[in-house]
């Protein structure tokens, strides 16, 4: 089933690894960090505390610029802390957390968090997840066995549900953890949390492939490799009860369509295709601005077809699922008036609830790859948006 | 002088503060972080060690989501270190430093980090310093004076040297402070550091004045506001002799440009205007990707003239100072396969240096809005551009 899936070498380039560590790894861990062969001082935590000193070097001897390999010091054993990257392992083991500040670039006009922004952190402390492991290999988040075997991660789908979007400054936990999916797929999982607080802003699961980096077929999982990742598998699941409701595939009388979206250098990723992100705004960009504005999107699921390169030319298509007009454009601001107040005594008689439940819109979406013949579909979606409204969901 | 310049409301918004703390003061922030008004216990840098505790609430009561206030944690006094962003209080109180690791999705294809991430990161620490001293009102920046006063900052320089990239998941350092400039501004700089050996990745500094928010003109530093900020006012300087050269205006002559340029709703930040980091985009897509490709920016002066809106249409400018086709482009792999030892011999003959200098590119960029009668000027730029070759340039 998975093996006859087409997907695309994405930039979403997660895996998980595993190394049995005994008691002596372990204390190595807790005295020092093991960088490419050679121990260095253990990273302290209380770098943080109040110091005027200048600049201090954590690495023994100075490290030329060049040398990619300690620059980065990518692990080569299983950490459980890491205090730059303001993580540690969760979950009995297996498990990654993150805390993360929501910074001033990742706002928008309203002051909480883009979407894109949600999008990158997952894809961050997904890498970061692997970079703990201490099984990373050169590339976007292969093991060592998949290196190889010449395989690469490739996503198939995934799906985000945000009830709350974080704002600027605001400082939110990100657990991820991955899991089986089907004999040779992967499943990586993720909860946005307030540290504050510990409400869930959000939620997002996705599947994982695997393709040969040459022939750009999908592969099953060899053995080496399921040694190393199936050892981090675990049964929790971010989404319950996801249907996976397959998405129509849109032709061209959809209502919304942008054409010759082109690539641009700054689009491309490690792995020079087009970031998975880009496709996210190309989709949502398809829809008008009105609705933007007042509804904020509560609900993304992303099925990937293929791969998009730095030399396609892409088209956006977008249906709405129900007559939008009536829901949403016509009457931008009742709603929110009613809810700010401005007409309280409507609040008791129930129209409100009404009026909430007909503003969440939904969306189809499609981007596909303009041919000579025929095009080619990179990802097919469907988003669902409600609107916006200053509420206190919760009074703990 | 500065106050006739013509600045745009931009979206570099720094302001820096200060708080004078008595030994009490100092006390409290050593025992407890200050939060709008009540003391919650001490963030503990400790929170990283090795624990599958589930998510603590830091504050001793929960917040609902509604309550911007409680969720940013906006510092009402001056902070000395902030563990969740990983910043503290430098330069004898009154500089700030931040340690940030370079994440997956800020850097491009080569794997360094791209400069609009660079830029954004600049933002980022210089807020977060303001954020630290105890006076950020609320708005993009703004010191409670200023708020008082209807006044907001506009930067109308700005200029940013780059030595080095750093690379996916390298640690740096970034310090920012600031400083006086002439009578109404001030000057705010940055140096950014590898946190393993300390050498120097990056240089920056800028200009800022204060904005009318309502009548968008510029204003005179009003005392009350002098009196918040001057005493954060440090001497030191992160580019040295610093000549500021004027920029060329370019013409409909200009070699390359690129017109009917729109922003998109994502490009608007917390002040609903087009971002700096986007102008930085629009104004290097003007350059051939073949250029782009085998060069990396080393250098960038921006002089901004006035604001861009949602709904302007904008046109990029970009001549090359000298020529480009001798220096750059008919020759590609020259310089590199010389400097890859491919022609080892040759590297002694002296022939080398000249090669790299010659490959040095500048150009000289023109944002601005295209208008019925006349256009207006956005942002000029320049840019340096040097071979991207892979060296050791220091051996310490």
């Amino acid at each position: 089933m998975v093996a006859t899936l087409s997907c695309p070498a994405s930039t979403y380039f997660v895996r998980s690894c595993y190394m049995r560590e005994n008691h002596d790894q372990l204390k190595q861990q807790v005295t020092g960090i093991r960088t490419n062969g050679s121990f260095r001082s253990p990273v302290k935590v209380e770098t943080l505390s109040q110091t005027v000193s200048t600049s201090t070097t954590t690495l023994g001897q100075a490290v030329t610029i060049g040398e990619n390999g300690l620059r980065q010091n990518i692990p080569t054993k299983k950490q459980l802390v890491d205090p730059h990257r303001q993580g540690l392992i969760i979950e009995g083991g297996v498990g990654y957390r993150q805390t993360v500040v929501i910074r001033s670039y990742e706002v928008g006009a309203d002051k909480t968090a883009t979407l894109e922004s949600i999008l990158n952190l997952l894809q961050e402390t997904a890498l970061n997840h692997v970079w703990m492991s201490g099984l990373l290999s050169d590339g976007f988040g292969a093991t060592h066995g998949m290196v190889r075997n010449d395989l690469i991660w490739v996503v198939s789908r995934m799906q985000v549900l945000i009830d709350y979007y974080p704002i600027w400054g605001e400082v939110v936990e990100i657990d991820t953890w991955v899991g089986a999916s089907g004999k040779n797929g992967m499943r990586r999982d993720w909860l946005i949390r307030s540290k504050a607080t510990g409400h869930i802003f959000g939620r997002a699961t996705s599947t994982w492939v695997m393709m040969n980096r040459k022939t750009r077929r999908l592969s099953k999982m060899p053995e080496e490799v399921r040694a190393e990742v199936a050892p981090w598998f675990i049964e929790k699941q971010a989404i319950k009860e996801d249907t996976h409701e397959k998405i129509v595939k849109l032709d061209k009388e959809a209502k919304y369509m942008n054409s010759d979206l082109k690539p641009k250098r700054s689009d491309l990723d490690m792995n020079q295709h087009v970031n998975n992100v880009k496709y996210v705004r190309w989709m949502l960009e398809t829809i008008p601005d009105q609705i933007l504005e007042g509804h904020q999107l509560s609900g993304i699921t992303l099925e990937y077809r293929r791969e998009c390169g730095s030399l396609d030319i892409v088209q956006s298509l977008c249906e709405p699922e129900d007559d939008e007009i009536l829901d949403g454009v016509v009457e931008p601001d009742y709603c929110t008036n009613l809810l700010n107040g401005l007409s309280a005594d409507i609040l008791n008689g129930g129209g409100v609830l009404t009026c909430l439940e007909q503003s969440s819109l939904r969306y189809t979406h499609l981007l596909q790859i303009k041919g000579e013949k025929q095009n080619d579909e990179i990802v097919r979606g469907r988003t669902a948006w409600k609107r916006k409204i200053v509420t206190i969901p919760f009074s703990t």
